[in-house]
């Protein structure tokens, strides 16, 4: 099951033991992590002998009752919240997924996707295991337990890490002891920090800086961190660092206030845009953005590309679920419920509109509808990702192949599907660039159709090979 | 974790394959054995290809919403009601218990309290096994699939009834197959009925009447049944048929209008008046009930003595959750919010006051205070059950024996706690002859101590040790 | 609009200033009055400087959150049950209805039905006066608000009632002043009781019982009752004390445990059942109630007649709304939720089957089917009513005479109908009698056809001719 | 009452009369308007017949359920969206108010405040009136009800708004015609557009532009509009056109895409951010907006200034109701909730932060606060607004004078109060220049203590004295 998530784990060894605050610093931190999915969420507390949580379906502010969240004592805890994407939304698959065994309690919550869930699945039933749940991280749950009834908490957890083929950053509770894990080749991120009284850990760092904290480092590639009486103790997988790390975070789905390995995702995006201008630069009088996503790289366009910014597009805040009646007129008005043009930025321009990426291009075309509407001379897309030409296993719902426009079509095909004079992707070095992450230590699986790691009936990456291979 | 709950499995061949027939026959007989659990509910129909769900905390009316049972389609499935006993009433507790595993998925609902779960619960766990849940149904869930990767359905739910200690009454669904099975003992109800389109199982007759079924028979003790093509085949765990019925069924727990094992509730709760008047004659001028499990009684008892039959208390038929002001003044309201007297039938009056049993004794208390505030001359209590004087551990949630006040007094001692002028309970004989059943296939665990399967700690009844050491 | 409603007031001049017992025994009371509406409550409470509300859709228990009924504090108060029999059900005619005018606040809680509510609207409104919601409270609110300018409180209530044509037991606050008042004829019941720290007023006795109260009396028939300081004062409409007490509160509406206008309801219903032995005998086996409203007729009439009393018939207490799919054998499905049969109880019995009255005779039909299905030799209906021929328009929801089984069809209709062996009806002498009241001291409308007060179309009770003319 | 609102008004004289588009558009208006309130909603259809409406407390997108809505037929219909300042937020006040009168139903949507809405309501309580809301509102339909009954519907109108001082911007149903209103001074905003269908009036254009529709124009201060079959017919109040627009509408209320008085409220930001940067230029490295509210204005300092424009707070994008611990600790992760710093942007620079208005200016403290913890070398405060010194009574809520820093500080005491290193806030001239409408022709009373219209204990602006001496 294909799944968005946030994860985030707090030990704060200084607080009184009878103390809510790190049920109240994960909830804080799940609300700064709330774009990262919006279905369900869950707080897992262990107090010293239980672990009890508060899990439901909905926002963050929807989920959590103020009495019962101050009933959530203990020192240490994690945190989810979750989008999924495949149909099967119902609570059991809410996490933190709690188990009990021979040992105790586990807790675990996950962001990412193993590729070879339904393989370990089989093995798992094979041995007449049952699941409950639709959730790869039953898998995990499962693999975990069998090593901790022979191992350590270490051995068993690296003996889990190397039955596990795909993203998997992780905040785990083996009783009262959080543990934090990031797959061997980092896709997913994971970021520890300094809070008031202990630690966190958190899928950005948006959520350290919310609970006024400070950010340590990224988890590396393959780290497994415990967090002991105000220590951290870090476990390496194997000592050869290679990474694969999503791109997408940069340059769609992570908060640009993050830092992500490093890198600020702000930064990135301006310099995506800032790349696009030199690779696509085009005659224009301004540069728009498609708001929220494309106002970062639309701002680097405008600087390197010296054509003023100015804002064509407007969103409205507080969309919901809406209904909306059958007839195109009404579908239009549903366009318009989310984004409306302002005419005075547009009539009688030519403008350069600003897009983060292009998945399927239905919302596209309708946007470019739109500013034609108002006026535009001219229309250029210049969209700051390359191409998305296969579907992603690791971890962001994408599409398929057949949905995905630039699997389907050639980049003049896209231009007239969606109605511009002229459009740019951004390159793949181009990306690389403004990521300034090594090329070799990024998945651009959805960009190129190689992975990092060994998917069924899609090409790998050459440079992974022969690491592949030793699993 | 002990529960109280009902049970329901419906087959319909002869509906349309695409039919909801089948949830809402399953809905309707939930609807007749809410008395049996108001915590929460669930339904899981199997369409040929799928299982499906709805559950949810609460009342059947507010769990099924219309459009969704509408959905659940399909010609088969299994429905619970549910009452916890113990704190942990999450959602994930919720039944039927749903899983997958190699061969495919399997539903369970299960009536009954297994006294072996923590010795099957650890065996399981040092097998590498996890639970997700408290239930006991977790547990049978992990034998069963164990079971069938090995053997066919028959024999693996025979491996597994091997391995059960306690009672429980089952209606599982393996794939699209029905099955009802039901305890070597028949401790806990069930029973069988033919329904439009197929057959119906259900915890008790009532079930079936609802539907406008026909009542087929009790499933035996040890038996179990597989609901094919239009056909019932049954199969019976062992020749020797035991028996230990549960006999607070008849005493408080089931509806008055459901038959259990061959007899109807009304008719024993009226005998029970019956035996109650002629061992504990006294002279007076009325009988009264506790509203509603003394009425029956009291009706009998009327008969039996000759005095005439009054009413003098009222229930009041819309109490749900009430917030109760600390105070004394505040919590006596609290009890005239549920139970009103009617003076005129109690003043002056000597009262003989019929209850179906006393467990704590407190609420018998405040009912006696009432009574004589209404002016009674004097009241005799008449217990339609011999003293509680040890707990269930078999699926009815009584108490501790701390609690218990027969457990802890005299028969003088509760006659003065709960300030009457005179106590009579009903004997075990007396109880025995009422239900017309053979003492021997009776369980009196709470009644005499001495249970009909091996409890640690406690004793077992005489007759049934040769059978216990066979398991 | 009709309206079935139940009314409390509380005052406790004893309280401390910023007490919410108020608010918690009159949230007490509606409890008790439940019965007498289920789609809506209010509480109002007036703590000196103004008045504060909970209202809602729903029942006692789904409006009020523990919270917010602590914060209602104040040493006096009204509170409100309804059930609309209009389809108009919004929240706007929930009541308490609170208007603020020239003089302060005023709130005001009704049970009754205004017959002249369309001449006084119309009056209202051609002196340019708005109408926000649909009730009859907000003719009287605007009444007394135009009173009050220029009267005293006493007089402007006076001066309002002489306007009013129908039933009105009201529970007024004006300001931090309680005043009860109920109608001249006195239709609805409304009584006055001491309770801990004060006085309360409500519709039924049992009110005052739950709140561990002592019932004073009855409010008179055209009274005035002002609550002061530890003081009740009471004033008269006029000397002529006349009365038209509502026989349905007695034959159905009322909780049997109150007391109403002296008489106590249970005693009522029981000799109805011993006039209907009386009246009706026939040779057969057992007496069975239709649950629960028949129950305590039935044992009327069997200690009358001799002939046993035994439960036919068994009610599920867990019904809500329940969703029934289209369909003759789903719709027999629907009637045997909510009663079964105890066929032992039956088969091969004649069978005397008391209810308290029949409207539309539809549920008759469907319960004598059910009866001879479980093998009754014989059926004979004896209904605690004399026929309902005409529609109520004091505050019943009865039906029209379109839909009034006994309006539309001879009793040999009615017989065969309902499918009955023979069917038997309190004669009018013979409920005058079960009641105690004088004739003419009762609203027989329903049963007769003559209205106490002046209805257009309809014809008016001879005794009472002369009163109306004053009006 | 001091609430902030949004009104819709749709007319479609060629949809089928059993349509809901009518429900649907205005539903979708009032998404276009849900910045303007988020308290509560509803929406009043009349069907030729009748009018229905559906009304609630919260969101848009939570009060209306899509059969509910599917089910509002009818051709024409008004809506509304309330945020109330004052506590009083219970379902009464939720509007339209729909009354019933003598000559039918009126219905009412209201954006505005009136001045005299005490006296007014005094004036018609002495006439024995009763007021159900607190809304100013049903003053208006108390009045206007008045002189329906005696003169035309304009006739009527023309009435009211002679006795009506402050804002209103109305939307009204007289049975089946639909009456939009705007105050003689036009100081909220209202507009009509041509839709699919008919007509729509709005609050602000981009509910006119998300129905898919084409602006027509502004409504004219003291216009009344009669909205017929597809005829819009247009009256003066009289013919002196003087206008008090609100600036505050510019300034921060209204949506950057919509057109009020024929100003482009994007483009009155983006020159205030121009103003703003020649009235106070300082020497710096960054302009940085508050956002939201802030980036348009910042990108208009940045374009004047040649100072790039990059953005160092970044908004939560998903903040609901938070429950907040107490402790200061706490106090600083809520503000961190909704706003978070890119120190990448920050760290070392001199930064110009634009903002659009300060009221209180604890907010702006505390960012202050955290722009100088991510190592901003400086940070100059530059508002869009001149200094807020006096409170509003015509619709925005503002503070008290006791409240607004401005009020009661220097500049300097406010720079030092929000540790700014610089402060330049634009001038009333500036402000004036960058809306481009006649300073005669705005409302400036927050910024002048001078105001439109006689406000007891206030000042009047000069040039409308004479005006004002005629009501």
């Amino acid at each position: 099951m294909k799944e968005e998530c946030g994860v985030v784990g707090v030990v704060l060894p200084e607080a009184e033991p009878q103390s809510n605050s790190s049920a109240f610093q994960i909830y804080y931190g799940l609300y700064a992590l709330q774009h990262r999915g919006q279905e369900s969420t869950g707080i897992t507390i262990h107090n010293g002998c239980s672990a009890n949580s508060i899990k439901g379906m909905g926002l963050v502010p929807e989920v959590y009752v103020k009495d019962d969240l101050k009933n959530l004592t203990g020192n240490v805890g994690i945190g989810h919240v979750r989008y999924s994407t495949s149909g099967n939304s119902g609570i059991e698959n809410c996490q933190p997924l709690v188990v009990n065994f021979k040992g105790g309690t586990v807790a675990i919550a996950h962001n990412g996707n193993l590729v070879n869930a339904c393989e370990l699945r089989d093995e798992l039933e094979s041995e007449g295991r049952i699941f409950i749940t639709d959730s790869d991280t039953e898998v995990i749950a499962h693999l975990l337990v069998k090593q901790l009834l022979k191992h350590n908490i270490f051995d068993s957890i690296r003996q889990v890490m190397q039955r596990l083929v795909g993203s998997y950053s992780l905040t785990i509770l083996i009783d009262g002891q959080l543990i934090a894990v990031r797959d061997p080749l980092g896709i997913k991120p994971l970021c520890i920090g300094e809070v008031e009284g202990g630690y966190a850990v958190a899928s950005e760092s948006v959520a350290i800086d919310t609970l006024n904290g400070k950010l340590l480092r990224d988890v590396y590639p393959g780290e497994v961190l415990f967090f002991n009486d105000g220590e951290i103790e870090s476990y390496q997988l194997d000592n050869e660092k290679r990474s694969a790390h999503c791109v997408f975070e940069y340059i769609y789905f992570a908060r640009p206030d993050s830092i992500i390995d490093g890198k600020l995702v702000y930064k990135v995006r301006e310099k995506i845009g800032r790349v696009l201008a030199d690779e696509h630069p085009v005659e224009s009088d301004v540069v728009s953005p498609v708001p929220d996503s494309g106002i970062t790289s639309a701002i680097g366009y405008s600087k390197e590309s010296g054509i003023k910014y100015s804002e064509g597009l407007m969103k409205n805040r507080y969309i919901g679920r809406t209904f909306i009646l059958p007839g195109q007129e009404m579908r239009d008005i549903a366009v318009r419920l989310k984004m409306n043009t302002i005419s005075d930025n547009i009539d009688g321009e030519r403008l350069i509109l600003i897009d983060d990426s292009i998945v399927r291009g239905t919302t596209s075309k309708r946007i470019v509808n739109m500013i034609r509407d108002s006026g535009a001379k001219e229309v250029h897309a210049r969209i700051g990702s390359p191409p998305i030409i296969a579907p992603c296993y690791l971890g962001i719902d994408m599409a398929t192949r057949e949905q995905l426009i630039a699997s389907q079509n050639t980049i003049e095909g896209i231009r007239d599907m969606i109605g511009v004079d002229s459009i740019g992707y951004l390159s793949i070095d181009g990306l690389v660039e403004a990521i300034g992450i090594n090329k070799n230590e990024l998945c651009l699986g959805c960009l190129t159709g190689r992975y990092p790691v060994e998917i069924y009936g899609e090409e790998c990456c050459a440079h992974l090979q022969s690491r592949l291979s030793e699993y």
